[in-house]
């Protein structure tokens, strides 16, 4: 047999592409250009034989031209999680193109976190063509990456929408598994405005002959961008007048109103129409856990997180004398809402901001007001124009100070002469190496607890998975973000007070047994250019888990790693790309940190492995240790 | 605040674990003494809140000192991958513990696999309480962990069991989400029996705290190991009777049968029998893609391997001369099937030994005779104890010569003083390099394709994912297969030929893309003492991507690593346990796997990276290329 060259190659038919004047187009690049309309500038994933007809019209002159860019990541999971990435920062929907069963499924835990997270991605899989060119029974077939029937696979059909049933109405707020090309353009577009109307996850199966299909452009000029406002439900007049109507009357007559912003805020892209309602009102302000930076944590209004009794008590004193809670965003889970221990104070009147519904609660009178069916976002652009703040009634106890790094009064044992690296210790450091602009990600474990109650400078954009909590996301997911940063720089910028040449930094703070989950992306970080401070804290195992239990169990230890040679391995051969450091005290941490802080080349790759200790972990982890124990001793 | 010390984990309660002698033990401790006494010795996963409490019994005494042994892997996906290897190799079940949601999902495309693959795997998954000490109206709460409802989340309860919802009926042959602690010791062992029954995948999901409550050990004493034979379907004596009976009277007639080892019979154990089924009447006889190495291909009268019109011509034309065709664990589907174009001589018989059925076709007359609900494993045994050799009439032609590593005649255009290795140079030089009692496990990818006509030497195990194709799937599972031949030495010898002192290598074939997906799962076949040969075959990217489309494609690239200095980074920081070459040339290749082959020390994990063209791919591939030419060109 004669060896097999690259002339085999390059004579194989080139995808047929239909240049912008002709009547119709394949339906690959209506795909692609499609995506381009939605302002998704970059697509994530792994190449495979049911998808590669489709990515070969990443190529076409029209999508190439407009710079729809392909980021091939070393696996499915971590395109999963790198689109995830994207939404969060850019706002706009993440897409990540897999292949059928085998890359769909790797990539399936990412997109549960993004649906139980509200994060817009977009999840194509190149699936079995709709009809097969080699047989008439092709549909009866036992088709590779597809799971046969459990009884009797050697007579009966598989069935080719398997992985479509997993997924559907369970992880996806909308699905379409394309079977007539006639309707798949639409199909598409209607995916498209579920994920943005919803905030959450939606599929497209492609068929593998479909990309090379011919489509008429029609829906590409009618509609030719859509973005979320297109896609959300707006409320009627009489609704928005009867809404804002009530809800002004609750806030005139309040003494002591509070805001809270909430995660949906974000993904609903009016963060910073609630930062203009706050600065303008004055009214006292409170993150949440998942809502962590939509507001100006630098504002003197700023009062805290509050996570109900499981946050700081300065928090919640202050949340409980609140006789009016504006809760703009709300989504409502055991991690956001501190274990269901929420608290008003009594007589408090509640209105919550959803995108499905606004709902005043006046518990003096246990009554409630629910209008459904309305999103919230131009519900408050409207308040914020409409509010008077000549009719505030603001009554808030003038002793009471804002939140700010030294609330909490950490009393650190230790100082820059000591060995250690603490817990209490990055508390009280790492805020202040933070630059107002920054993009910080942060990884599910330890440090993530203590971030909860940092205050943030000035317009910096905070990234984490706190709810679903899946180890391993961040730092694929800072990935996403920094093409996101590339493909829109500066987009969580929106107000002042950051130099014009500021070029914000992205931060990730990652642990180490999270890290060993995804490490391989640091090499399509490396590939991308994408300029990233990586803060690996080292504590040799899994010590979110040794809190809950086990803390000496052989099951919470990992393989110690040289974290600082991973790079060269992954292709920075001549570490030229790459600095590299171990940090093991307090006055090493502080030299670095200052010299990143204030650096004006922010062209390299740092990585900083910061020792710590095995069994330490900070205070504000504690819930879930006292929650864990608890059940242990009841049963 | 003061800082968390050791001692805020040291006092925690242990778990309270019953003696062996007293009435009652604890569930945790049931389940892993269950698995022991199934003949799972090792156990893979990753520890998550939900899970801890079951993994503390790990170290009960009573399990602790039985020698079960957890593996933690860096992740779920490769958790799952290596219980797989762990059973492929063991033909025991192998074992995942992971957590609720963002585990369980990360696992499940490996779970997927296996049962694709017929793969037998329990995939243990710890999921919320079944009651909560904290509250009343815990089911209707967001858990972490867990989606929401798409509609009303923040009004309606979450599904708890959505993910079990997923995998059932779809992924698994039996899932047990225990909610009675009554009935879960019975539901753990019907999972078992149906895992061993089907050779596929099943669930348990063991609500956190249940590891805690105490349960009867009846079932253990009752039922002290649970073999596969003991959870099959035996034929009854009249079924027996008929057919052999039915069997021999064909096989007597018959002047030229065929015997096909397929898949289902390495997975029932039942390979050594095969081949002596063979030694003892010299029937030709033909392995499968799937198949491969359940034969003895040393033997004179193996033909190779036989895959429809996608195989071998020299192989298929053999075939096609038999008028009787045993095909033993048959399994059907596109790759093990060549895209279903199995064809036999006219007139044929067939008979088909399945776990379901034994099934006899006479094509001259359009007749068939179904057996249904049998397990051909006591048939063949049966079979293989009445055969009469001397009632044999075999007349095959003569000069037909047994299938040889030779008889694909390959012209090598190279030769060891040439600077390029190329694959079909591989496939002269690698059988030569591969001992009896060798275990190989092979990455999907090209070489996988020309392994398919190596002759392998006697009692030589190769694993590999031949229909699922999983990318990513061979070096995760090798560390499996690595814990298995710890566990169970030389199971897999079950001949003679092989040196008493002979210690097998274990050897993976990995590609350079597919590696890059599970990479990180070296370090832990670093920890966990496996010595095995890893070949990296390096072409830059996906080349079986490329040969079917985009050879030049950009998403067919990858970033370039430096293999050889993985090792170091994961945990070698010596270089005491690795060594770690790079093979650029024929000649350096022949050097090192001589080197390999001879070695009388095998402790320390050799790494190759040889350097491939990036667009050469074996002949065997040509296949797939087509398939997918067909399909385009015919749209």
């Amino acid at each position: 047999m004669a060896p097999v060259t690259i002339d085999t190659f390059v004579n194989q038919d080139k995808p047929h592409v239909v240049s912008n004047q002709s009547a119709t187009i394949t339906f690959g690049e209506y795909i692609f250009r499609r995506l381009l309309s939605i302002g998704t500038k970059s697509v994530f994933g792994v190449p495979g034989d049911f998808n590669l007809s489709l990515l070969e019209y990443l190529y076409a002159p029209s999508v190439e031209s407009a710079g729809l860019k392909w980021v091939g990541t070393c696996n499915e999971l971590n395109a999963a999680y790198a689109a995830d990435g994207y939404s969060r920062y850019s706002n706009k929907i993440g897409c990540l193109i897999t292949t059928y069963g085998v890359g769909e499924l790797s990539a399936l835990n990412g997109i549960a976190g993004s649906f139980a997270e509200n994060v817009k991605v977009l999840h194509i899989v190149g699936v079995a063509k709709s009809m097969d060119s080699r047989s008439d029974n092709f549909k009866d077939r036992n088709l590779h990456h597809l799971v046969p029937q459990l009884h009797d696979s050697n007579f009966k059909a598989p069935n080719h929408k398997v992985y479509h049933d997993m997924v559907k109405d369970r992880v996806a707020c909308s699905v379409a598994y394309l079977e007539d090309i006639e309707t798949a353009c639409d199909q598409v577009d209607a995916v498209i405005r579920d994920i943005y109307k919803y905030s959450k996850p939606g599929y497209i199966f492609v068929p593998a002959d479909f990309a090379d299909m011919s489509v008429a452009p029609a829906n590409l000029i009618d509609v030719s961008h859509i973005n979320q406002q297109d896609c959300i439900t707006f409320p009627s007049e009489i609704q928005l007048f009867d809404v804002i109507d009530r809800a002004t009357k609750w806030i005139y007559s309040s003494k002591t109103p509070a805001i809270i912003g909430d995660v949906l805020t974000d993904r609903y892209g009016v963060s910073d129409v609630l930062n203009k309602l706050i600065y303008a009102t004055g009214i006292w302000n409170f993150s949440t856990v998942m809502g962590k930076s939509v507001l100006d944590e630098s504002n003197p209004t700023y009062m805290g997180q509050y996570n109900g009794k499981e946050g700081l008590k300065q928090v919640y004193q202050h949340f409980e004398d609140c006789d009016l809670v504006l809760h703009f965003g709300v989504d409502i889970n055991e991690i956001n809402n501190g274990h269901y221990t929420f608290t008003y104070k009594p007589n408090a009147k509640i209105i919550q901001f959803h995108p499905n519904y606004v709902r005043f609660v006046d518990t003096r009178y246990g009554e409630e007001q629910m209008f459904e069916g309305i999103n919230f976002a131009p519900v408050l652009q409207e308040l914020y124009k409409r509010i008077d703040v000549s009719r505030l009634s603001l009554q808030y106890d003038p002793s009471v100070t804002p939140y700010t790094n030294e609330t909490m009064q950490l009393e650190d044992p230790i100082n820059e002469q000591s060995n250690n690296i603490t817990q209490i210790h990055l508390q009280k450091v790492m805020p202040k190496f933070l630059n107002p602009g920054d993009v910080v990600v942060c990884e599910t474990g330890s440090f993530q607890f203590s971030v909860r109650d940092f205050a943030f400078p000035t317009q910096l954009k905070y990234i984490s998975q706190g709810f679903f909590l899946s180890i391993g996301m961040a730092l694929p997911a800072a990935l996403g973000v920094g093409i996101a940063m590339q493909d829109y720089p500066k987009a969580h910028i929106t107000g002042g007070g950051i130099k014009e040449d500021y070029k914000p930094r992205l931060i990730l703070f990652e642990g180490d047994g999270a890290a060993q989950m995804t490490i391989q992306e640091l090499s399509t970080i490396l590939k991308s250019n994408i300029p990233i401070e990586i803060v690996i804290w080292n504590n040799n195992g899994y010590t979110i888990e040794r809190a809950i239990m086990g803390p000496t169990s052989s099951y919470n230890d990992i393989m110690p790693w040289k974290w600082t040679k991973l790079f060269e391995a992954f292709g920075d051969f001549d570490g030229k790309h790459t600095n590299n450091t171990v940090i093991e005290s307090p006055s090493q941490l502080s030299l670095k940190l200052k010299e990143l802080k204030n650096s004006k080349t922010r062209d390299r790759i740092e990585l900083l492995e910061v020792k710590l200790g095995v069994f330490d972990f900070p205070e504000q982890l504690k819930c879930m240790v006292e929650a864990a124990a608890l059940k242990r001793n009841k049963k």
